[in-house]
């Protein structure tokens, strides 16, 4: 059985601010479970139904378990429909010094508001080989369970870390010697640009864009053309869309 | 005022049953409605609040209105936060005859199920000239208020199409000399298969990928290679993202 502490202290992590004070985060699913514990991290406890028992079996899991009612996994849980388990599991803790970013392709996330948006882009990420996320201090939590669901299990290999100052961190690279790329209107035709190897990829705000303080760092302005070439103001990419494009580009020239 | 009626009407064509039954949708917000306007769609009623007034004066619309109060706007929207306008507009007729096939590039959507996902294909269409999209019967209805939304007004310039029997469609359009080509990990390279310029990309669910009578069809299974070139089985691409991939190769080669 499970208490009413628990119970809540589960329910509360779907605020960032308790996320943040206990370092705990929600994973649910059957295919979540499998990924998370295939990868590196902390799990403090796992919920499941009777139905997950046999499974439960098979994982070369041995920390904390419990088998609780499907009716408790319905209070416990941020889905519409329940599914036989839930982990509750500590968020982890990355260094992100310049030094890591050396001959690697990064994302770096300048606002990014919508979780499926983040979710997204964590998954393109892990498909593309891009290891690293940076994000800054305003970017949508990724331990928030709709982001976490939306990656399908790639933010188990993908490092996504949130800095306070997103431009100074952008400004230490580019003196390291890193480019730092931007989709831009006014930027130059991405099909026809020499890309480097590595690099950062910025990706800006859903309304705003990027920042002004960002996209004065940027080295090369890119520009993902429409068909046919007319630009028609109304018309616009969604942000998981372009960075599919852009991540594609770089990583078909060095195929 | 409204009426308990009117009321009624509009709240319930968050259902897909009365859309039908009415052939009406509802579109929401300032950018959207003037998206809207500048089309060809059919308004039966513009619904606005006194913040809307000074825009709707500025309008080329002619059509029937009427000023609501903010509290009616809140009982009649769909949105978290309401907007200052709301409009009903009648679902547009489409004509879906091989013969429009030929020479362009379209999409077909093999049961997409989320929302957001049919938006931003409907979006990413817009942006590459695409401008039909035919849907299998059982993908998610596009005047569903959560895709409207998502299109950003891409949808009052996309026409798309539902079909009784998409693979019987599909096959005509393949005897009259169309290409059929779809995304599966066995398929061929996409940066290094030579595209046609015209032709059909078909997108699958997003659990179960193009169904069988479907892939049987294709002439031409691409694949979008991820880096490294080992594919682990856990990974895989969210179909609006594999969509933008498919379609910016294909209008990369003829820029």
């Amino acid at each position: 059985m499970l208490t009413k502490t628990e119970i809540n202290l589960i329910k509360s992590l779907k605020d960032k601010k308790n996320r943040d004070e206990t370092s705990l985060f929600v994973v649910e699913g059957v295919k979540m479970a499998n990924e998370l514990l295939a990868g590196k991290y902390d799990v403090s406890i796992l919920y499941y139904t009777e139905r997950y028992q046999p499974f439960v079996a098979d994982l070369k899991y041995e920390g904390k378990k419990q088998c609780i009612s499907e009716a408790e996994m319905s209070r416990i849980s941020q889905l519409k429909t329940p599914t036989p388990v839930l982990a509750l599991v500590y968020k982890p803790e990355y260094s992100c010094i310049p030094e890591k970013f050396k001959g690697e392709l990064t994302l770096a996330l300048d606002g990014i508001q919508d979780p499926g948006n983040l979710g997204t882009i964590i998954r393109l990420a892990d498909w593309f080989g891009i290891k690293r996320i940076i994000c800054s201090s305003d970017s949508v939590d990724c331990y928030n369970n709709k982001v976490i669901q939306s990656t399908m299990g790639a933010i188990f290999r993908v490092e996504v870390c949130y800095l306070q100052d997103l431009p100074d961190f952008l400004k230490r690279l580019k003196q390291n010697g890193c480019c730092l790329y931007g989709t831009f209107l006014e930027g130059e035709c991405i099909y026809e640009t020499k890309l480097s190897e590595s690099g950062v990829i910025i990706l800006g705000n859903e309304g705003k864009g990027i920042s002004k303080s960002v996209s004065e760092l940027v080295n090369n302005k890119l520009f993902i053309p429409p068909y046919p070439l007319s630009i028609k103001s109304s018309e616009s990419l969604n942000v998981g869309i372009a960075a599919a494009i852009v991540c594609s580009e770089f990583r078909r020239r060095i195929l």
